[in-house]
């Protein structure tokens, strides 16, 4: 099955958008997703920004706030501007890179994007953290313990890195081989882009 | 029937995008679109910006080629990179905004950024604006001096800073009443938002 890389950033509203939905169309498309946490902290930082771009530009926050707004209602997403914004996401996202080695990682993403981005919750902490993985039938503080274990704290530093080298400056990305589509608006057109990929390496 | 602004930069790759497509989409629409014609120069100076962000972000500069270029081949529209970006657009843009209180706006808009985004020319250049409006019947240098004149040339100048007090930040731009849609990805949306904007006010 081809396969389509689906970096995401925790805090990002966008990949909010994109994460509830991509596991659906990626079914009907037939085309693998690897979902790729990482840190847009860091990306911006380098870009001389010392926080999301959506509060150094305050028009494009604001529009932002109401863009995100509209595409969730026309997706039946439930979406409450959060009291703060960004959100730390370092924490959760150590712990979803371990979700994604042990297959559960979707799903704590999911949940932990709905806790930030329709019921105000701080994913920043450990309590809300455990609350989710609880939900998850998982055991909180054990899986952030092994998250941050020696084995697996630096993941999420290489999988920034990683999508760095790429040239990866936003999120939601996706990538289909070399190819890069950037923003929720492209999911369609990069799983169109995995199907065309197959057909011509079947047809070869 | 109810109407929508376009905000349009004549530099904008993605204007270009929606330049070419938006008469025929909005026709079917039954919108009313009223092209307006601005300057991005002095948003992105606002921002700390002395040239386009995509000169300035390098990152998102080389993937809006690749994103523009994908997405030309997807509506069918010639498209070649120019030599130079971005075009000094501001001569193109005081014509055109002639040319939309004469009625030749849209077609000369169109024509305009075909020159520069598929016929790499540099449309800061009089030679290059007089050639398409020979095209289009008109007379090159009458008319550039007219739009010039006391009486014209300060309409780009209000343009921008009506724009700027709108919360315009990039371009294309459409705004249906109070409601701001950003980005040729948008289009569609927009076009929808003014006809629920009808439907609304022929029930009440």
């Amino acid at each position: 099955m081809p396969a389509m890389d689906f970096w995401c950033e925790l805090a990002s509203t966008y990949t909010y958008l994109t994460a509830s939905r991509i596991d659906a169309l990626a079914v009907r498309a037939n085309i693998e997703v690897r979902w790729r946490p990482f840190s847009l902290g860091p990306i911006f930082a380098a870009a001389g920004w010392q926080t999301s771009p959506f509060n150094v530009y305050a028009e494009k926050g604001r529009y932002m706030w109401r863009d995100v707004e509209r595409e969730a209602e026309r997706i039946g997403l439930p979406f409450r501007k959060p009291s703060e914004f960004p959100r730390n996401s370092v924490p959760a996202s150590k712990v979803a890179m371990l979700g994604v080695v042990r297959g559960w990682g979707p799903r704590f993403i999911q949940r932990t994007m709905r806790a930030e981005f329709a019921e105000d919750r701080d994913i920043g902490r450990t309590e809300v953290l455990d609350e989710i993985l609880g939900e998850l039938n998982l055991d909180g503080p054990a899986v952030r313990d092994e998250a941050t274990s020696a084995e697996h704290n630096g993941a999420l530093r290489r999988s920034t890195e990683e999508a760095t080298r790429l040239g990866v400056f936003g999120a939601p990305t996706f990538m289909v081989g070399e190819e890069m589509f950037w923003g929720n608006d492209r999911l369609a057109h990069a799983l169109e882009w995995a199907m065309r990929a197959r057909r011509s390496s079947s047809a070869a």
